[in-house]
């Protein structure tokens, strides 16, 4: 028996995650790419489109399509621009799966469209539920469109979910690996700079999430989409740091059993397993080789150090469009931490006053969220100068 | 709503997994104790008997039956006798489960006549599944009934398999303290006594069960245990020595991702674990704190040092009796070990020549196991003199 192949849209296919999937996919053989998307990355789409023959490829930056048609012209590959692109190869009935692998807040509309046309959602945008969370996970039950995490850390505790009834739960364990600034006094902390941070220890990502790694801002949003994917109270979510990143997150159940998910930190497990649920298929990524591991070691994370944890969990607790403000402040202030123009304590202490002077929409709608989004951005550039 | 109270059977309820079932079943208050069976704990099954009123009591030995008539005169309790009285509270309609925390071949016939019945099998009884797994587990499906694992690294495994499809295991990963004896170099275990074994680091168990896990006997049995409860083969089994008992067994799955189960080390949880499957209601066991655990490391077993591991495994790859001989060997050279009369290694040397020396039945009917397991018994009684 021939199975189809299960048909897949890739949002952003240029980033750290859709470079690692389409990798994953093509040694698969158990898919078929859909399509691609891109902001602007011309040259590493076309090496794609090349490789992998989707139905369609999306520029969303319109300055690019002459050029990508060109690139592309004799191949039997559709070239589509812009936001109207992006919703098409979401929504199209041949799509199976989409793959939110875009970075920012232009991920959230075609994910809503996306999950409206009940598709299966292999989610890899951060974005999506710290800020909409309250909308997304109520519109996915609607549409019967299923929510699955890409990221190491919701990934294993869905793998721990598995086969239990969420009436079973007692907490979920997120574990965190500490960041790089993890071993240095506060004192210390508040003179790094950008580049010791860019020194992750465990896993390979981009510049911007290995600064939220450090101040454990990554942490927290990962604790605000934690919240929404598994419908539990933000008092049923504990960080728990251990710095080898050996064990990705735990579930802690009403009868006190445990039940961890571990691996090598490699992306591409999270990423492959949202793509196969509810299989499981051999594939290249190394396996844990326990006569080889060190020393499995756990502590509590230092929220006096590392105050953004401790925001973002104040920002789910206040709700509205608190976490989507929170979240637009620590972008560009990460930007300014990256480019060298502000101190490691200027994250968190202006995050904390752009959070006290915006006043917060509480029920947003998602056009709420996007002009509060842009507002934050707007204010915050102002405030940095 | 009042739900009704589901009925247990506990085959020997006076031994020390069968007093921390009675604990936690009274704590839960979910339970009804149909019946308490013991061999010749008169006393004990007496108090246990007052303290949950079951409707029968079963003697193993006739000579206490009269002495146990007298003692529960007055209270509203059937008492039976001998293996029919086991056999009847086993198979009783009214019976929803039965544990059965019996130790040695005993237990073997009032399992398979619970089986039988359809009954819920709670099982801690090691040598239903060492000695004639092969027979019990196509029983069990035949019959529909249900073989839950009760000690704590097969329920950790049955917990990881939660939720998961038989074809996505790639192999079981069975956790081992490494018994009492792990620091020592050969030449000073060849020389240590029972008594040295005796303190052993971390689970409270019998002193049989304590020297089988110095040798690693203990393991060898739960890895025969291992592949009849789970159906996978010898090859998809894995020993990791893992000291500090905090992961009590793990599964891989063939995209490489591990699933562990973790806990205090602590016989109530796997008990009431298998008594509420698949439910999970909370209880007094002390929760795991992540911020106060030691590192946790892992080993791989040393089969030159410990080769009752390396037998067991053989035992089983052998098939047939070969299991039964073994670990009839084996409860009798532990018990001359307990008695000072013999030494360490004489134990797993012993074991080998007896297995050589016996014909293995290919095939065997549950009286061959019985014959088999007598006769073993008896021919290593007389080697020791």
């Amino acid at each position: 028996m021939i199975e189809s192949k299960r048909k897949i849209t890739i949002l952003g296919s240029t980033g750290s995650v859709g470079t690692q999937a389409l990798d994953i996919i093509k040694e698969s053989q158990r898919y078929e790419v859909y399509a691609l998307t891109c902001n602007s990355s011309i040259n590493k789409i076309v090496e794609q489109a090349r490789c992998h023959l989707p139905k369609y490829v999306v520029i969303y930056d319109d300055k690019y399509y002459i050029e990508l048609l060109k690139a592309l012209d004799g191949l039997p590959i559709h070239v589509l621009v812009g936001m109207e692109g992006l919703i098409r190869v979401v929504t199209d009935e041949e799509v199976d799966i989409v793959l939110t692998s875009v970075v920012g807040n232009i991920g959230l509309k075609p994910t809503v469209e996306a999950i409206k046309a009940g598709k299966i959602i292999a989610l890899a945008n951060k974005e999506t539920l710290v800020t909409a969370g309250e909308i997304i996970m109520p519109l996915a039950k609607a549409y019967g469109s299923k929510v699955l995490p890409v990221d190491s850390e919701h990934s294993a505790i869905f793998q721990c979910l598995n086969g239990e009834s969420s009436s079973t739960v007692d907490k979920i364990l997120l574990t965190a690996s500490g960041g790089a600034f993890r071993n240095f006094s506060k004192d210390e902390i508040r003179h790094l700079k950008a580049t010791e941070a860019l020194k992750h220890p465990n896993w390979s990502m981009g510049r911007k999430i290995t600064i939220d790694s450090a101040t454990l801002m990554n942490k927290g949003l990962e604790f605000i989409e934690a919240k929404w994917l598994f419908g539990v109270s933000s008092e049923q979510i504990e960080v728990v740091v251990h710095p080898q990143s050996i064990i990705h997150s735990m579930v802690q159940f009403k009868d006190h059993s445990v039940i961890a998910q571990l691996g090598v930190p490699d992306m591409r497990v999270p990423i492959i397993y949202a793509l196969d649920y509810p299989e499981r298929h051999y594939n290249s990524v190394k396996s844990l080789d326990f006569t080889q591991l060190s020393a499995l070691t756990f502590e509590k994370p230092d929220l006096d150090r590392f105050p953004c944890l401790g925001i973002a969990v104040e920002a789910l607790k206040l709700g509205g469009t608190m976490p989507t403000i929170m979240n637009a402040a620590n972008e560009i202030l990460v930007d300014a931490y990256l480019k060298d123009k502000i101190g490691f304590y200027d994250i968190s202490d202006t995050i904390l006053k752009v959070m006290n002077q915006f006043s917060n929409i509480k029920k947003p709608t998602l056009e709420d969220i996007f002009e509060t989004d842009i507002e934050t951005r707007e204010y915050v550039k102002k405030l940095l100068g």
